[in-house]
């Protein structure tokens, strides 16, 4: 912390009447440091500054201030600032780190908890160690021009009107919900005006957007299985019963008798999470008639298609559908980096105003400048050149791992080759236990998520899943030869 | 939009069997730009590009590029680039405008929506018109420091680092959440350690969890009367039963048995929304009582504090909390600009986890390169600047206001002198009705807002309130001379 930030005027409690107004301040500025309100380094107030703020005689705060420095609670001199001292007496530190730990005085009342926070479960934290072979759901942050994003970012901000530094629609920046319907219909086939883009703060926020909007407690919801734990998380906090309903080789089935009154299926169809098929055109076409006839919403989660490797991609689901019946959610996680937390979400034209009301309450609008700096990024053709960039390195990087997989794992851990993603599924031989699998890489610092036993075809296999674009084709080799090793077929050294 | 955009891959709906190739691509383009999904100037991808990821010869993609060219759909030469016409026949433009305006093609089902949902009332939208007097609730945008704002950005963008792009704990950017703790301490007198404060898209998205934490469908919530409007939208939205607690001349009363079994109370004590006064000390301590033996959670909103004119600041009521039953918020926006959606929630320990959770739920977590930049802004000093600049800017402003009135209005509209924030309100003479004196100020470009009749004192009067930060003094005084005309006593010209 700077010592600038304490030279805000400081608040203290009321004096008690009729004690000596220096023996009050002393003792006030003391508790505050003992119990860490006036930290370390803390600059106090200049004394005619606090003589003022308090209605104090500036002799008096002198007399406190010296009081202070004679005890060794604070050094410097009147004239070049006083600060709390960096070196306190042990006794004093015993005091101050006890008070630190412990805020609340005393034991909070039993507290009433809403049924829905009751069903709120943490999503996973950022992992914080070195990015390994295979992570998964993460893009080459390394290769990310940030530079080129600083400029831009740069630019806007210096040059942002004083309307944009008040605020947007809910929905968000115009430009950039135009910007993005154009990325969409040209480049993902799907059936949209800018008025039923609204931007949001990634796809957890689209998820929570959508369950606000159809899900009562009790209501069905349908998800695949296996399918994306962080949004089953979401509909079952708003109450939902999920039905989980199996993925064959054309991506999930159609629901049936036991999802009867379903709201809302949650598909994944361009790149099936976590066993990256896609849901082939008639599957899509049979879910939208269901839904038609159900009265279900469909969520579709596009969320990595843009690293596309086979050369003609399916239209989204979302621009198949004549019905109003598919909404379409997608994130620039992937594309650009994570902690941006922008995305997007296209809504049937009648939910359009139901968004934007839930969008508003729930925090007004995503930040604006951060939305201005997206959009130049993409009209100025930066967001397809990076597109393009990354597509050829992680196409480079898959097929390093299919080659030195069917080199080292035939037979042991068969690799699908997919479409399109930033990850891909190996299936273990029948005997192998995933799990185990997964801690024996970690061991040797590879990280596998083990799948369990999808049931996909006639053999249920397990299967773990394997990130391939966060790392470099060395590393990748590396985690081959070591999950050779694991599964009992050491590789020949490179 | 950029022309470059569009030479992403294009996606075209699957080729029916039999239909000769060439003929196929000529009828799928065609139909695109008249349906507006290839809007004009669009960039068709390259013969090369096409013909690879459609899996056709180039030949037949040169066939269909030249057939569209000769009927006027696509202008441009192979080699150079092949683009939408700008200008189309008439009889396509009128196809092509339809086919934007009505997206989806056969009415929606009845749609199911949520009892969330259909709670919900979309707040009121930002002001396009010209800032003017008395606009309430922002600050003077024109004199944030911008450029130091985009330089501090660009350092901190170009400088970031890989486990900064991916991501952050829900609860925020762990040097920020030190930051602000320090601010909250040193500055606010609040009780708190960084663990219990959470970083938070502004007070907005700070209210939609802690009502998401506290609210059932049905239980009680108190807010002041008059209060905050957007506050009780968000938690009518949640199904509470919102109780409407008078405010006097203390704040906000200690609610009654009408408010019994509550879970929440929303107040404002630093500066009352709309009315202006502190909650006095006896009051803080009353309600922190009647918390404790109700078993309620107060969430205190400490929307414009940092703009204090009187000496000497009442402390924050979650710092005089001992009991763990105060929960605290506050803006960013009003010290910096709105569009940013920064703001924080300090919340008694044994919430913290639940709070995590979710906000992860809802969007993982504020985009944390803004965090890092504010992080950048307060620990370097600027934060501090800039309130104490402000602060003096907005006291002259109030001065001039003041003033204006007490010479032009005296006894048709009595402003009320204010210890903090960016707006005050005038009290009108008992005829007059505060809806119908802000129309015909509207009429003269004078923004007023109507408070109705509050029951403050034993004489209830119609009130306005006045912003008078965001614009300067001589559009103050503009619009004191014009408030003087609406009330029948024109002011001598300036």
């Amino acid at each position: 912390m700077s010592k600038r930030t304490a030279t805000l005027p400081l608040v203290l409690p009321p004096r008690e009447a009729g004690s000596p107004a220096a023996r009050w301040l002393y003792a006030t500025l003391r508790a505050q440091i003992l119990a860490g309100r006036l930290p370390a380094g803390a600059r106090l107030p200049a004394t005619r500054d606090l003589a003022r703020q308090q209605g104090l005689s500036r002799g008096t705060v002198v007399a406190a201030f010296e009081q202070l420095r004679a005890e060794g609670y604070v050094a410097g001199t009147i004239g070049s600032g006083t600060y709390v001292n960096r070196v306190l007496p042990d006794e004093l530190l015993h005091v101050r780190r006890a008070g630190r730990v412990a805020p609340a005085a005393s034991p909070a009342p039993a507290r009433h908890v809403a049924r829905l926070a009751r069903r709120l479960r943490a999503l996973p934290g950022y992992e914080r160690r070195p990015t390994r072979a295979f992570r998964a759901n993460v893009p080459a942050l390394d290769l990310f021009p940030i530079s080129l994003w600083a400029q831009i970012a740069s630019r806007r901000l210096r040059r942002a009107t004083a309307q944009q530094l008040l605020g947007c629609d809910a929905l968000g920046y115009r430009p950039l919900r135009e910007a993005v319907a154009h990325y969409l219909i040209t480049s993902r086939g799907a059936q949209c005006v800018p008025e039923q883009v609204a931007i949001v703060s990634g796809v957890q926020e689209a998820l929570d957007l959508v369950a606000r909007l159809t899900i009562d407690p009790g209501d069905v919801v349908c998800v695949e299985h296996p399918g994306y734990v962080s949004a089953t998380s979401v509909f079952t906090a708003y109450g939902a019963r999920v039905r989980a309903v199996a993925v064959d080789e054309e991506g999930m089935r159609v629901p049936d008798g036991r999802a009867r009154g379903a709201r809302l299926a949650y598909v994944t169809p361009g790149h099936q999470h976590p066993l990256g098929m896609a849901m082939s055109l008639r599957r899509r076409f049979a879910l939208i008639d269901w839904a038609r006839r159900a009265g279900a919403l469909i969520l579709e989660d596009d969320y990595d298609s843009e690293f596309r490797y086979a050369a003609r991609p399916l239209p989204a689901l979302q621009g198949l559908d004549t019905h109003g019946v598919a909404a379409l959610t997608g994130s620039f996680s992937k594309v650009l980096f994570p902690s941006l937390r922008l995305g997007y979400l296209v809504v049937p034209p009648d939910l359009v105003d139901r968004v934007a009301a839930a969008k508003s309450l729930a925090n007004l609008h995503t930040p604006l400048l951060d939305q201005a700096v997206l959009c130049d990024f993409i009209t100025e053709g930066h967001f397809g050149r990076h597109v393009r960039r990354m597509r050829e390195v992680y196409a480079a990087r898959l097929g390093v791992l299919l080659d030195g997989t069917r080199r080292y794992l035939t037979g042991l851990l068969d690799v699908s080759g997919i479409e399109a993603g930033l990850q891909t599924v190996g299936w273990l031989a029948a005997a192998r236990d995933a799990a185990t699998v997964a801690r024996a890489a970690a061991a040797r610092r590879v990280e596998v998520i083990p799948l369990g036993r999808p049931a996909l075809g006639t053999v249920p296999r397990e299967a773990l899943l394997l990130g391939f674009a966060a790392v470099d084709e060395e590393e990748i080799m590396r985690g081959v030869r070591e999950l050779a090793r694991v599964l009992g077929r050491p590789a020949p050294l490179p």
